[in-house]
């Protein structure tokens, strides 16, 4: 791809713009836009009028800029988290029935928990993570799951920190930490009560796959009553679900 | 953006090879994806090769190639339909609950329905939207709804046809789709027996948002019994309940 004086690629431009959008900046000017993504006025200008003419980006009859219902479109159609999606959702729909309260699953995504599903309580007590939003790993209990059954060189360097505060019952220390990941698997399930939020507990298990490897966590907010490991069987049976289903399925993510 | 002698741009090419990623053919070798996005091979593994390293892409062990979680996370995080899919979820669920079958959500997108959302039943009888799929208006009742009450010229283009047939029953006549969106406005929703498969009806109302305009189309597929009209009290309340939640939202779509 032909490149700038600056050795970046117009490609990579295109994507920081993209970038620029997030679920706090839905909409947004040119302007805006540019500073967002690092570059002049007129560059960002005449990327966003190609991005627009291929419905990557829509153009509001406010001057606003939004992302296109194309670029939605390609990114879910063939989506790698499309068959654990339509795999989870039915009984993600069984836990959030039951449970009445947040329910969501959610991947590893780099040192990040993503988000992939998320079911929403109508009158929703707390409300934090989000569909494609993302959480660090040692701070959720989808986290815990994912973290103590990844990669043992992922579980170094989160363990290496540094593990930022959230709330005063964070844990920022490494061996509390190794501790919990130890227990997530021993128990097979992580429980988190506080630490995103004073007034949420987080309970998450493990989904495998067909070779019995973790691909995904699915858990459960609820209010930090003391009452949230009532939620684990519920859960672990929704994940044997999942799983079983996965198996059918053809691609395993 | 730099254009080749061809004069396609490189982020043209590069959406072409963002296109080639379908529901049916979610992952792809680098020969298939430069033959579906009409490059050379050289070209379109130079491309496949920079989208890969900024995560729009990934490449599994056995080299074939598929999208990536970042354009899943980029398209979805800031995604015009994401306010309408978290107003009309709760409400989907208690329409799959009570009915039993799929509940989806559809918008007008071009002359089809674009569905961003769908609950599935598990054992489900009929299947054939998908979320991010797209059917014709014409043979769809949440087409019927959404061309009942689109733009004027909209309306014209598609009576002006073809109705391509997909059933024994599909309207194919300008003059019958003409007399059933008729029906669709007057009555409140639109029903539709067997024109995609026989097995199958369609029910579909309109959403409408603050602005009484007309923003989606809530439905059911349910099986081609007679007894598909039962269902429309309980999608117009449904419909009522995902527009009064947009109006308490920000974006209107």
């Amino acid at each position: 791809m032909p490149r700038t004086a600056t050795g970046e690629s117009s490609l990579a431009r295109a994507i920081r713009i993209l970038a620029a959008f997030t679920p706090d900046t839905p909409s947004l000017t040119v302007s805006e836009i540019a500073r967002s993504a690092g570059l002049h006025t007129a560059t960002a200008s005449r990327l966003i009028a190609e991005l627009t003419a291929h419905g990557l980006l829509e153009r509001g009859p406010d001057r606003q800029v939004r992302t296109g219902v194309r670029l939605w479109e390609l990114a879910v159609r063939a989506s790698p988290t499309r068959s654990l999606r339509e795999a989870a959702l039915p009984y993600l729909e069984d836990v959030h029935a039951v449970v009445g309260h947040h329910a969501q699953l959610g991947v590893l995504d780099g040192d990040d928990v993503l988000f992939v599903e998320r079911l929403t309580a109508r009158h929703a007590v707390l409300n934090y993570s989000r569909i494609a939003g993302r959480l660090p790993l040692h701070i959720s209990s989808s986290g815990h799951v994912l973290l103590a059954h990844g990669p043992p060189e992922l579980q170094e360097r989160i363990l290496d920190g540094p593990l930022p505060r959230y709330s005063a019952t964070t844990i920022t220390d490494p061996r509390a930490l190794r501790a919990a990941l130890a227990d997530t698997r021993r128990l097979g399930y992580a429980l988190v009560e506080g630490h995103v939020h004073e007034d949420a507990a987080g309970v998450a298990v493990p989904v495998r796959d067909a070779l019995n490897a973790v691909v995904a966590a699915l858990s459960v907010i609820v209010p930090n009553d003391g009452r949230a490991p009532t939620y684990v069987p519920a859960l672990l049976a929704a994940a044997r679900g999942v799983g079983r289903s996965l198996a059918t399925t053809r691609s395993p993510r």
